[in-house]
């Protein structure tokens, strides 16, 4: 079998599939020079159940329930430190605006059982002394950890390569021609032009910061905030990087604006003071693979079993990497799709050709 | 004579030598590779005069009336663009506060009898109708030019290769290594350990953003304004470049940091907020050549009249680098320093050795 496209979807299909005997050649001209190179790598299945996406939500925690697994297998395998962190994340506001924003979010993650504990201020800065005085509330999810996607990928290829995978660096720009029989196409916003399903790129712009002296960042939770009416996350690495993310623009150029470096700045700053005098190492653009109903595409197209996508994991594809690559995996042994994957299948955009 | 660095100053002065028919060697591992390539350019005698520095004012002044025929002459010899602008520079203050601020410094500067005019917030539209709605008021500054320091340091090279002048690419790093008997140090921050005189680097954080579609800027004066207490000067050049500029810091290190960019685009935004959509090209470090007096520092070593200094031009090495040249050449040509020269000798931070 074929995976197209190098990026944590390939590459943990690749190597879920190789692990199960099949014979795996990944193509790709470089892989994980998509958008997991920009990603921050929330692993968020509560602060980012949104309303309204209740399908999804059950996939991502179901996801996150595989991640301690994965990354343990992963690491041992590959003997790579992935940036895997368990301290779990904050969501904070800023303003009484802000924290009512956040709250009518936490209620309804409350609301559909996930862990998610609202904290006092104090209680907030019992956990991060360096949250600015003025925030004025928030909340826990413990279960919401963080990995750092660049690592990920670097372990993935090695973990692939030892079970057994094969990798061709070449673009692939149209399925005939490539020899397997079987494809998986993981290509992200380039499995439009390739399969003809809707997957438009959702541009985001992020920023990477490296604390002062060579030492990691002055806090250990991922802090998800709202100040003043702008959101914004900021991801803690032990090797001193934060990342602080992002928007989410309805447009493909690859400009990164004085706008989106000041706001992402702004809200940082609002939030964790102490990281203006952080270094600004990095702004970046990426596209995330954004699909019609904000789920993932995962099975085969409708008449071409032979076919089978993983994409459209818009803002979510490094949580939802273990999942997707188990639930293909198993399709391509079995023939038969897992019934999870009955909300994500690629016919509820496309009719059988 | 050899020349000591080859950034503006140097550059300048050894093309001005070599013109008077002196055989002229410069030293640098690589023109143009320090402050100058980090430098805005402004060429802003009157809304850069500030209290207590009087003669420098003067300096200055005489300086910014021979740009005009050295841009022509340079440009001319070269047959290069460096991006010499004319229209002036708009001061603004965003807040009541802010204006107070600025009127205070124009008020001193037209008590010298400096050409600098207000402007009310309507007037200061028609010039710049991009100028946010909320600018309290400014002044406008019309002898208050610009040139690109990058372009100008290009055609130096070039105007200075044909008048004859040759150039060494290595660091000096003892002046008793060079076998020229005069030497001219101009080497900025550099002339500290080569001559024992207090020039200390004094940080500077500055942007480049580049106006969307290819186009100029949608403004063309040098903007320099006050933004909630925070100074910032734009300055838009014809190839779409703006600078946005800068931090003035007592530090020697050479980070970006993230408070720096922010208090930047923060003030930029505020002040032109069409600037948002600007990409962000760059964010760099330079180090200004400080002295303890702010002035710079021209001529002889104490008791020793073959090594002449030429630096310590601080924030205005650009706009004084014609004037630096001909005082220079005229002193090596003649032996006797010019009357204006008197502020500035390296004697008043020396005794003879």
């Amino acid at each position: 079998m074929a995976v197209v496209g190098g990026g944590p979807i390939g590459l943990a299909t690749a190597w879920r599939c190789a692990t199960r005997g099949m014979r795996v050649t990944v193509y790709d001209p470089e892989p994980g020079s998509g958008s997991s190179g920009v990603a921050a790598g929330m692993l968020a299945p509560v602060a980012e159940a949104y309303f309204g996406e209740e399908e999804s939500t059950r996939l991502m925690t179901e996801s996150a329930a595989r991640w301690p697994g994965f990354a343990a297998e992963l690491v041992e395998l590959s003997e790579l430190d992935i940036g895997y962190r368990t301290e779990g994340t904050l969501v904070v506001g800023l303003t009484p605006d802000d924290l009512a924003e956040a709250r009518r979010l936490w209620s309804y993650q409350q609301g559909l059982g996930l862990p998610i504990t609202p904290l006092r201020p104090a209680q907030l800065r019992d956990r991060e002394p360096l949250l600015a005085p003025g925030v004025r509330g928030g909340a826990h999810a413990p279960d919401d950890h963080q990995v750092d996607p660049r690592r990920l990928v670097a372990a993935l290829r090695v973990a692939a390569a030892k079970a057994g995978v094969s990798f061709v660096p070449t673009t692939v720009t149209d399925l005939s021609a490539i020899p397997e029989p079987v494809v998986v196409v993981a290509a992200g916003c380039g499995t439009a032009s390739l399969t003809g399903l809707p997957v438009r790129p959702v541009k985001g712009q992020i920023l990477r910061l490296r604390a002062p002296g060579g030492g990691p960042p002055g806090f250990r939770h991922v802090i998800r905030g709202y100040a003043d009416s702008r959101s914004v996350y900021l991801v803690p690495r032990a090797d001193g990087e934060v990342v602080v993310g992002a928007t989410v623009e309805e447009r493909t150029d690859p400009t990164v604006t004085a706008g989106a470096v000041l706001d992402l700045l702004r809200a940082a700053a609002d939030l964790v003071p102490e990281l203006v005098e952080y270094e600004l190492v990095e702004a970046r653009v990426g596209w995330r693979p954004g699909t019609p109903d904000n789920a993932p595409i995962l099975g085969p197209l409708p008449g071409r079993p032979t076919v089978v996508v993983a994409t459209g994991h818009y803002r979510h594809g490094i949580l939802l990497a273990p999942v997707t690559a188990v639930l293909i995996a198993e399709l391509l042994a079995t023939g038969v799709p897992a019934p999870v994957l009955g909300s994500f299948l690629p016919e509820r955009f496309m009719t059988v050709a």
